[in-house]
Formats: C-alpha cells, sequence, structure tokens
C-alpha cells in the first residue's frame, strides 16, 4: 500500500469511528501536532485524544479535496472536516501533513486549521 | 524555472519587499485565498493587499521548512511567516497551496494558519 493510500485508509477509519484501526495506523510515539494546538507527544494521550474525538456522539467527516504523497514518506492534504456538535455541524478546513516512518506509521500529523474562524459558529452550536 | 524555485523567488520578492518583483508572479485573476479570511478575487485588490502588506515599516520573514512541487503545477510548503509589529515580530506557522496557471503565473494561493492563536501576541505587540 502506498502513504497515500495509508493515510486515506487512516482518515476513512477516523470518519468510521473504527478507533482500533486508526490507533494501529499510529506509530510508538506518535504525536499529534496541531498548529493552534501544542503537540501532545506522549504515545497514550494521543490514543486518548482519539478515542475522545471519535466518541461515538461525535460523527465526523474528513473530506479531502487534494492528496498526494511527497517527499518519499510524507502525505499531504486540503480537507474539509465536519463534527457534529448538537443538531449542527462544525466545518473546518485543514491542510494536513502525515509524516510516515521506517515502519510505514504515522509518527505526527502536523495540521494547520484556524480556531478563530470557527470560534463563533462552535459557540452557535454549542 | 520550476514551480517549486518560482514560489520561492516569489516568496523571497514578498520578504525583500520588492513589489512589482511579487506582482509580475501574479496572474490577471489573482485571488489570495486565506483560509481565515474570504479570498480576494479582483486583481487589483490583491495588488492592494501586496503593497499594504509589503510596506517598508513591516519588516517581513516567510521561511519554509518544506517546499514541494505536487500535481504538476501545484507547490505546497510549511513556513513560519514573521511580521514585525512594533518592536516585536509576530510568528505565524502557515501551510501554502500555490497553484500556477498556464503561462506559469500565481492564480491563487490558499494558505492556512491560525488567527486565533496569535490574537494575543498581536494584542500584546501593537
Amino acid at each position: 500500500m502506498d502513504a497515500a493510500d495509508f493515510v486515506t485508509g487512516f482518515s476513512r477509519a477516523i470518519e468510521r469511528k473504527v478507533i482500533d484501526v486508526a490507533i494501529a495506523a499510529t506509530s510508538a510515539d506518535t504525536s499529534r501536532g496541531s498548529m493552534p494546538i501544542d503537540p501532545i507527544v506522549v504515545h497514550d494521550s494521543v490514543h486518548a485524544t482519539l478515542r475522545m474525538f471519535l466518541a461515538p456522539a461525535a460523527p465526523t467527516g474528513w473530506t479531502a479535496t487534494r492528496q498526494q504523497q511527497i517527499d518519499g514518506r510524507v502525505v499531504v492534504n486540503e480537507r474539509l472536516d465536519r463534527f457534529q456538535i448538537g443538531n449542527g455541524w462544525l466545518k473546518l478546513p485543514v491542510a494536513g501533513f502525515f509524516e510516515l516512518d521506517d515502519a510505514g506509521l504515522i509518527p505526527q500529523w502536523p495540521s494547520y486549521c484556524d480556531t478563530g474562524s470557527c470560534a463563533r459558529p462552535l459557540a452557535a452550536l454549542a
């Protein structure tokens, strides 16, 4: 499986909330580095965050409008992430960089998104 | 010149505030699509924004930590943009996608950055 397909599989696991599959794709030194949020450097914390993020009450959509492998093991995508909150959906444009390690797992995925522009719709939905 | 070199040249023109060179790199239907900000679709507005952005009083640094050509004419980079405000510098992590047109010019560069996390340092500097 090539790196882009691997990231697509990871994204589909996130969307479908298949937690074990998503976690299996991450490596032991996984750090989830969202730019607005400090990187999470401990593996257990990443898993706890994934489990919280993928809670059954919060359907999720990760729609990649562009995704391509660059630099050997790095996959970049532009996405519109959607999170169901209450009866509405928060839509968040994201640029993600997935850097696979030697084992083909995901140790980190720095993500660029704007917390400023989603604060108002988030408050309206909450 | 390949697309990545072209984007590097554009970035250096932005940094060095060589306005005519930066503007010459953009095409007639340029739209500056920063995700937190609505795209600017009129060429004159892009030029006005570039001129304002590149004003002599505001030294700028665009440091790409990663930059690569993808998808033929698309160049993606991860950057740490720095803007001098008063006596301090605002540092803003950005992911940028530069899509060159048939003429090899830049019609748009959607940029992903976080206005939320820079609001406080911006207020402290202003």
